[in-house]
Formats: C-alpha cells, sequence, structure tokens
C-alpha cells in the first residue's frame, strides 16, 4: 500500500477513499438516544497487528474524514495532507491514521442534511442539539468497530483540540497520548460571539426558513457571510497585511460596493466556495456544540485530571487571536497541576489561526518527535515490539 | 444658559436642539459636483466674539450631531456626553463646541436616505460614492458659515479621527490643533475585511433589493448582523469576558439557536435597536469612506505635513485590537518625523475600541490639558485675549 502510494505522490497518503460504518444508535450526553448513526471515515497506513499504532485525527469545524491524499481521479489533496504520509509527522509507514468526519457534520457523517428514517425526509432542525463529547463518543463507537482497544494518539486542531481535550477528559484509558493544538479548555465569549454572528448571518437570510431549505433555494448568502467572518479570524492582522495589503483590482462588477480591496475579493471567494461544500444547518449545530463545550465539566478541569495516565502536547501559535496563547497555556496548568506529563510548545507564526494548517516544518517536528517518544516509551516497557 | 443647564443636569450640555444648514453644492474629491447639501448640528456653549474658542467634535461610523446633552423632553444623551459640558473636558464654559451629522449619514446630513429633488425619491444607490474628505470638506462649509475662521481644535474618534486626520492634513490653516483618537492613517486589510462583511451581510438581505428598499420593508436583519459583527469589534476579549463570562440566560425563544449565551443576547439586542435609527445604505456608504481613505495621499504622511503648524495629541488605547496602538504611532511617527508639534498616550484600557467613548476620566485629563495649552499659547502670543 506504501510502495502504491509513492508511485502516485512523492509525499502524502497517495490514493485514499471514504468508508462508512454505520451503527443503531448512540446515547447523547443530552440522556437521549439517536440513531441510526452513520461515521465518514478514512485511513491511512496499515495497523500492526498488536493494534498499538493508531492514531485519531480529528477534523475543525468546516473538516470532514478527508485528511490526506487524493480520491480516485481527483485532485483533492486533503485538509492535513502535509502532515500525513510517509516518513512526515504522522508516518504512514509507522502508524495506522483514522480519521472521521464528526457527528452533525455534511460530509458523509449523520447530520442534520441526513434523511431522518422516521419520516423519510432530511432532520432540519430535528436534528438533537449534539456536544463535542457526543461526537468523541460516536468516533469512540468507531475505533472500537475497528478493533481498536487503546489509540496511541488523538490529534487536532481548533474543533479538533476540543475533541482531543474530550478524549483526555471523557476517555483517558483508550488514549496513551493527546495532542491538543490551538484549542481551549472552553469558549470565551469572543469566541462564542463570532460563532453567534455567524449563526444569526444564517438564520437572517430568508431561505433558511428555520432550517427547511433542502428541498429550494439554501441560505447561501447567509452561509457565505457566516464563513467570511470566520476566515477574518482564521489570519492574522499581520499575515492579512501581508497577503494583500491595500491592493485593489478591478473587477467589473455592477455595484459600487463589490470587492475592489483584493482582502475583499479573498472573502468574497473563500464565502463563495464554502457554499457549495457545506450545509448551514451543520454550522449551527457544530458552531453550538463548540460553544457549549466546556473540557472541565462540572469541576475545575485540575482536579477532573487528577490521575490521568495521558502524555500531552500541548501546541498553540503566537499570532493566533482566535484561540489566544493564554487558552492553551490554561490547559497546561490544568495538567500540570494535576501531574499530567505534559509538553508546551507556543510556534512563533504570523499565520494567525490558520497556522496549525500551514507552519508544516516546525509542527511536524514537534508532533514526530512527540509521537516517537510515546511510541518507545511502550517498546521500552514491552507493551508491544517494535 | 450654562446656568439654565445646571438646572436640568449636574454635567453635560443640559437641554440642546439640533440645527440644519443647507448650501448649494460641494465639490467632491471625484471632481463631481454634488447638491444640495444639508448638514444637521448641534452646538454646545458660547463662540467668543474673538470666534478663537471653536471646537469641532467629528463622529464615528455609527454616530451623529447629537454629542451631548439632551433634547427637549427626551432622556437622551449626545455620544460623548460626560465629555462635554461645563468643568468638562470640553468646558463648555469656554469653549464653543460644534458636532455634525457626516454626508452621508442618515441623521438629519445629506445621505442615501435623502429625497434626490431631481427623482423625488431617495437617493439610494444613486448617492454619490463620498470620501472622509467630502465628509470634511463639508464640514469646513459649515464652519465657515458659521463665522469661524480658525478651529481651535478638531477631536474625534474611531472614523472621528480618520476626518481629524483629513482635516490636519487638508485644511492645516483652518485648526490650530488636532486630536486624533484610536484611529489609523489608513485601514489595514483586517479593518477593511471587517467592513466588507458588514456590507455583504447588508447585501445579502433579500430586502436590500439594491438599495431600493425606501418604500418597503428595509434590510434590518442584515444590518442587524453588520453591527453585531462591529460591537465583537468594539470589545476586547477581556472586556468581553469580564462583562459576559460564559453566563446564560433562559430566552423562552422558539428556537435552539437563539441567544442563550448572555453575550449572544447582548449582541442580538444590540443589533436590533441599531436597525431602528440607522439606514443600511449609509452603513454601506461610510464604512466604504472609512476603507478608502488614506491620510498619506499620494506621498508619504510625513511628507504631506512638511511646515504643518497644527499641534498634535495622539490618543490610543492599549487593548484596542480594531485600531491597534502600532496604528497610532504610525501616526506620531509621521508627526513627529514632519517636526509637527506632537503629544502621545497610549491609555492602559481594557475597553477595547470603546475606550475611546468609555475612558472618561484619563481621556478627559488629557484632552482638557492639551486644550488649555493650545488656548493658552495663543494668550501669551498675543493672538487673541483670555
Amino acid at each position: 500500500m506504501i510502495e502504491e502510494n509513492k508511485k502516485i505522490k512523492n509525499k502524502g497518503a497517495g490514493a485514499v477513499y471514504t468508508q462508512t460504518y454505520t451503527f443503531d444508535s448512540l446515547k447523547l450526553e443530552s440522556g437521549d438516544k439517536f440513531g441510526p448513526v452513520t461515521l465518514a471515515y478514512e485511513t491511512y497506513g496499515c495497523l500492526n497487528p498488536e493494534k498499538t499504532n493508531a492514531i485519531l485525527i480529528v477534523h475543525a469545524l468546516s473538516g470532514d474524514a478527508h485528511a490526506a491524499g487524493v480520491h480516485d481521479g481527483k485532485d483533492n489533496p486533503g485538509w492535513w495532507d502535509d502532515f500525513i504520509g510517509p516518513g512526515l509527522a504522522f508516518d504512514t509507514e509507522k502508524y495506522f491514521i483514522i480519521c472521521s468526519n464528526v457527528l452533525g457534520g455534511c460530509k458523509g457523517s449523520t447530520g442534520p442534511s441526513s434523511v431522518n428514517p422516521k419520516t423519510a425526509k432530511p432532520y432540519a432542525l430535528d436534528f438533537p442539539l449534539i456536544t463535542i463529547n457526543d461526537m468523541v463518543n460516536a468516533q469512540k463507537v468507531l475505533v472500537d468497530h475497528l478493533g481498536i482497544e487503546k489509540l496511541l494518539a488523538v490529534v487536532g486542531g481548533s474543533m479538533g483540540g476540543q475533541q482531543v481535550l474530550s478524549w483526555l477528559v471523557n476517555h483517558p484509558h483508550s488514549i496513551r497520548s493527546a495532542v491538543p493544538i490551538a484549542t481551549t479548555v472552553k469558549h470565551s465569549p469572543q469566541q462564542i460571539a463570532f460563532n453567534e454572528v455567524g449563526r444569526q448571518a444564517i438564520m437572517a437570510d430568508a431561505h433558511w426558513k428555520a432550517g427547511n431549505y433542502y428541498d429550494g433555494t439554501t441560505p447561501s448568502k447567509g452561509l457565505a457571510v457566516a464563513r467570511m467572518i470566520g476566515h477574518i479570524t482564521y489570519m492574522s492582522d499581520k499575515s492579512m497585511a501581508e497577503k494583500f495589503g491595500r491592493a485593489k483590482k478591478e473587477n467589473g462588477l455592477p455595484f459600487k460596493f463589490t470587492a475592489d480591496f483584493e482582502v475583499e475579493g479573498y472573502l468574497r471567494y473563500r464565502g463563495d466556495s464554502f457554499v457549495k461544500r457545506f450545509d448551514a444547518n451543520s454550522y449551527l449545530y457544530i458552531t453550538k456544540a463548540m460553544d457549549n463545550f466546556d473540557a472541565s465539566g462540572k469541576k475545575p478541569l485540575q482536579e477532573t485530571l487528577e490521575g490521568n495516565k495521558v502524555k500531552v502536547l500541548v501546541i498553540s501559535f503566537k499570532s493566533d487571536w482566535l484561540y489566544p496563547a493564554y487558552q492553551s497555556k490554561e490547559i497546561v496548568k490544568a495538567c500540570k497541576l494535576a501531574g499530567v506529563e505534559t509538553t508546551y510548545c507556543e510556534i512563533d507564526s504570523n499565520y494567525g489561526h490558520d497556522a496549525f494548517l500551514l507552519e508544516v516544518e516546525e509542527e511536524s517536528h514537534l508532533i514526530k518527535h512527540f509521537l516517537k517518544k510515546v511510541f518507545y516509551a511502550y517498546e521500552v516497557t514491552g507493551e508491544y515490539g517494535a
């Protein structure tokens, strides 16, 4: 498989495909049972016979199961393609990588756009108000199904980092290590506010119709505005200045208020392309799950983490103002106070929050060595062979 | 007048009223002539016989001519009420204060919602694409009309600060001093981006109809979203955390995605109340003017300012991330390099950009002493008596 991949591409996971796994029901955090649940997922590399080299990668708000490689006949590299492949941070020659689309998503997993078997129509707002912990509990069912008792690592940035923290807190015996990147124990009011304005933009769209738009025009204008707000928060003031400056371009558009600064054209393009691949109701449900998430639960995080044996690597980025470094330091502090073995690195980057997707070299270096150390620790302790 | 005010209120400008001044036409920066132009304005305090104590206060994006006091029978204090009145920063016992609604506005001055005399219908998008310099040139006509040859000071924050810079650069012989607060020589791509998303939200509203909504439903949902985005950028992460935390409140609203965190309710309230007092097309025109503004014109600001005799006080606020201190320092640097007499203060505040409206004590102190110094300088040089 790896040899085959190498023929297609020098780096990256090569030709990959998306699979699905469907199970009857999931007990939600709310107490309700919900099902059936389908999760779309991809895997890269091979599971070793001991089933000890499996890494779960969890995606951010707009991500999906397609983290690496390309689909047959397509030129669609995964969202973390620079990190996953032979010799890369997640070395597919050593590790078995799993990535699934979250519950509530719209890229193959069950979400508000899925057909409700009871009505034969899309769930829309009949979809339950899911949480980050629900997403993780669904992933746990998938991991169990794949026969993996204990993951070597769970890794993800942004909302992915929230899922990592949920694994760390709720399933500490099912993971050996956790890598929360550019994330937070809980959203600040500013983070909630940005998500809320995105939701308001969607719900302000006349085509939203309280979520019942699946047989007609979608609320694409509102969703595009939500995405544009997102993109501003993903970049730093500095990276925007470097990328766009105040350059203008003629665009031949009819109104006075259409894009003429390059940054306006960029946002417009990002908004327009997003609506082709994302469901507005999924945006509502997923952002709400992010806002409601609080890894510490009902007591301080350090108390929740007492006795936790998972090894933790926390990564933040200097210019990330959406998930600022102080939030990562809160995670580190709670881990340290609880006696959890924790490494922290703030990477010096201008990319803002997007850095977790773009700072390939330094981030890969940190992850690669951390994974090696965790993997090696078990070799030495004899939990499994090399 | 002052005694009368004191009866009504201990501080502030007391009972005030809005006046209008209409003139035939204004030559716009584009070269076009536009008219007639009406400016709504208010004045506080009395002009001295020498006409040397006049201060022009210029407002921000959503402001208007009503900077201080209350209107007859109403409880509607002006937007800078804590700064203008007997003994306050702008002491109405010493100075004559003028504040006018900007050209393009919707609070009494000519703007896109005004009736076009040629068609007897609102201008809507037939309104010309005005600039910050156009707003200032219209103010200059008003100041001339009031018989004031030279203003003691022009003062304003945010977009008001942009107007101050326009006065400084384009009318240096008509002002003795300039106080640009929490502002910038030119918008960064991030500042443009936030404005652009607000504009996109308005134009995404099905009721916007390319600006022709005056005889029907207004694009209030889109405008509310634009305002919510604004409000996030006006506060700091810290001030939001202090004000709201993650507190939730039950609101009895029917959908799953309506406000339940307090910060969501706050944004919603701010958005809803804004649409009652502001015109969506004005929002488009004014934000576009802000984005297009570049005080330095075609050469570096320091060259433009060579030989400029205006005294300058630049104020910024530590937690203001919308108009960060580095932008104020750029103004200071250009002034200093040009040999302009300049004082700079970065006030240590948690309020974010809103600080220019809220940091009453320290800001008042700085302004009061600066104005006194400028006023006194002319007493000593004998330009006018005390």
